[in-house]
């Protein structure tokens, strides 16, 4: 498999967690978004959102977005599983993946931030207002949304969908400038994930792209 | 089951087509985002995020999260599927809903346009020219993912958490001003979706909050 990423990418750095927490060997390939390298036609045939991650196969397959790419690993690699056994967390594990993914992320990446530029005249302080608001509310939902849960990880002995999103949106938002001691329940999650070394790894300032 | 909705949110709007293709039963319950029901406590002890949809289950457990939503119900409820058999079409789809969901959505909900005008001064013509850029570029990108498939559905005989997710999206589209006829194949899976009465009695006209 290849994963076409970028070191800053909170979505590409979901797969890099996901694929080393399944044991999967990957091949990585670069796409320099602050370059504009994800609308060049080499990438929009992979992705014609012009997004990354995009998971290559053995048999050339492209997979896109994330959240997919996360339940198509669960569904052919089963072990060890990413989500827990019972439907009701398997539920609350997605729900706080979604929230992070579908609520946060994309109103902080790099394509909205530039929209905000261009279409409001935001300079970069307000820009960063913008991202460090955004991640602030979002992560104050999704402790909210775990305050009760028990224990190191989120929802059981081992990390799942929501860990997988949540550390990276952790990242993001320290990069924004956040306060993160707001959010216990999440940052112990992390703790406790950060100790594995599929998650140690992913970090952006390991990957060979990391500038 | 009782369903928190809106009309004229997109997010319920997938569960109730999605609850009707599983041939379940709900009551209804509703949540005036305009007069900002959402953020009242009633509501964030539902779901701390103050969105909707919100699913409660029976023995009064609350889901949150459409997506996340839909994967319970397809483990808890498979007949009949929402998800095509293979797993690489399984991903497909996964990835149109998460492209409407992660990446339009969210991008020109009600919170990220009164950020706009809150936090950028947009009056309501820019804040529409927004909402309808948005629009145009993700279901643009949405019809390029699916541009090479036969046939009325996207993913085979039947509709998948695809159409569960281009449909509503196609009507917000529509109500801020895009010329849908740029995309016939996301069209013709709405047509052919349009004739089962799961889509057609989930349009937001037919809400008993409609205004």
């Amino acid at each position: 498999m290849r994963l076409y990423g970028y070191f800053r990418s909170s979505a590409a750095w979901r797969l890099r967690i996901a694929l080393g927490l399944k044991g999967l060997a990957r091949d990585d390939a670069f796409v320099h978004l602050r370059k504009g390298e994800q609308r060049e036609a080499a990438h929009l045939a992979r992705n014609p959102q012009g997004l990354v991650p995009v998971l290559e196969l053995d048999d050339g397959t492209f997979l896109t977005q994330s959240l997919a790419i996360l339940e198509w690993l669960e569904e052919t690699h089963p072990t060890p599983p990413l989500l827990p056994a019972d439907p009701i967390a398997r539920a609350r594990s997605r729900a706080v993946a979604a929230a992070v993914a579908c609520e946060i992320h994309p109103v902080q990446n790099l394509k909205v931030l530039n929209r905000l530029r261009r279409d409001a005249g935001f300079d970069d302080a307000r820009v960063t207002a913008w991202a460090a608001a955004v991640n602030a509310e979002g992560l104050e939902a999704c402790e909210a949304m775990v305050a009760d849960r028990p224990g190191g990880f989120l929802f059981g002995e081992t990390p799942t969908f929501a860990e997988i999103c949540v550390v990276p949106q952790l990242g993001n938002a320290r990069r924004f400038g956040v306060d993160v001691t707001r959010f216990p329940r999440l940052i112990a999650a992390e703790a406790a994930a950060m100790e594995l070394a599929a998650f140690a790894e992913a970090v952006p300032g390991r990957q060979p792209d990391a500038e």
